[in-house]
This record gives structure tokens, sequence and C-alpha cells, in this order.
């Protein structure tokens, strides 16, 4: 793996609640990180100490991934709220620009299976936060 | 504290993504639970061995609440979409009936506060995923 720690280059798709906390905690770690959402004002959820780069345009389109330096990417994450996005945009990144980590954001948990397919990782939040929440509940049960 | 994991008995509030998937999953581990939605099409979420009771009404009324017998809760869970909904559920369960295990789903990470004062477990499910694949970055990295 080309990974290097001190040098990793991240992109991030989609810049709404997830995707700028996201941009914000691996800026806080001194990655180098950029965003891309179509919408101008969604970067004004990042955190005011984000060093990194902010693209206004849409992720699907080539030229933008291109912009982005999606060739010299180590990490691309799609964190957009729409499933069909993040998959494609996850697929170009994989299959064409051979990112060497893809991680996408996975409303419908039903969908696994074809990201497992492309060998992409994904986060599911529903399935995250259920699963925590069961973990606090059998705790408190456990106090017994 | 009177939670008896045998008996434990538990309330969600909300039968969204969130709410149906944490309900089957405590379903199956054979806790009683009770699924309050507003609308009788969520419960189509629910897996098709949830063995709880589903109750079509609005949580915020106390009628409702009292449908699902929340004097005898040992947890309550709020999953809402919608903060202020999951707050003042969260708010009746935990000062009026006293339910011991009182959480809620936030969406909001400025509001952490509110629920800190009122003695309320929160889970957001922005912030966990950001961690998740946070971790799941820096372990890639790891790997060089």
């Amino acid at each position: 793996m080309k990974i290097n720690n001190k040098d990793e280059y991240i992109i991030i798709v989609g810049c709404g609640r997830l995707g700028s906390h996201l941009a914000s905690l691996l800026s806080k770690e001194r990655k180098s990180v950029v965003v891309i959402d179509n919408n101008e004002k969604s970067f004004n959820r990042l955190s005011k100490n984000f060093s990194g780069f902010t693209i206004e345009a849409d992720a699907i389109e080539e030229e933008t991934l291109l912009k982005a330096k999606i060739d010299k990417a180590d990490v691309i994450v799609t964190t957009t709220n729409d499933d069909n996005t993040n998959v494609m945009v996850a697929q170009i990144a994989k299959s064409i620009y051979k990112v060497p980590k893809v991680i996408a954001r996975l409303f419908d948990p039903s969908r696994q299976e074809i990201y497992e397919e492309l060998d992409i990782d994904t986060i599911c939040p529903t399935i995250l936060s259920a699963i925590e929440f069961k973990n606090i509940i059998i705790e408190a049960g456990g106090e017994d």
C-alpha cells in the first residue's frame, strides 16, 4: 500500500453533517483533505480550523474528480445523502483511478452486497447507531 | 436499579430506519419491546420475527405513553428524526415517570449539553459515523 501517514491525501465527497464533521476531524489530525460539494453553503459547516481545500462542483463529473487530483488520492470517502451518488463515485475511484482505500456511506443496508463485490468498505450510520443503542441498553440491564 | 434482564421492558419512540432496526435487534435478544410511531406504515420496516407490540399514535401525547405503560418501562429510547420530539419525550420519561434508562437520538450535536443537564444519554449518528470513518482511514495509513 502506498499510503504514507505524513502526506496522506484524502478526498471527501459531500459536505453535509457527516462529511463536514469527518473533514474537520481529519484536518485536526493534520491530514491533507479536499472536500467536494455542489452547494457552496455546505462548506460553512467546516470547523474554523479546517486547513484543507474545498471544491464546489458535482463529484459525479469526472472533471471534478480530476480537479480534486483523484489520481493522487490515498483515500476517498463518499458521504452524500444519496446512495446512488456514493456508489457511483466510489466505483469510479476504485475501478478507474485505483484509489487504494475507498469508503462509502450506506443508507440502505440491503445494498451492502453490491459494495462488497466492488471491494468498497461501507459504513451504515443506521446500523452503527442501532448497535450502539443496543449496547447501552444491554449494559444497563447488566448493572442489576 | 430495578432492571431485570429477563423481563426488561423497552419502549422505542419512532419506527424509522433506526428505530425499526433497533426494535428488531432487541426483539431478537428476547426483550419485551413496544414501538410507537404516528405512521402505521412505518411498522412495515420491522423484521418478520419482531415479537413486540406496536402503537400507532403521537408519543408526545401523554395518553400514548400511558398506553405504552411508560410507568413500567425499564428503558425508553427516542429515535425520531426530530430533536425536539426526542428531547420532549425523553424529558417526560425521566422527570415524570422516572424511567431508569432514557436514551435519545441526537441530530444536532450542539444540543448535547441540554441532555447532559437532564441526565439523558444521547447517541449522535453523525458523530459515531465520522469517528468510524476516521478509524478506518487512520487504520489504512497504519498498514504502510
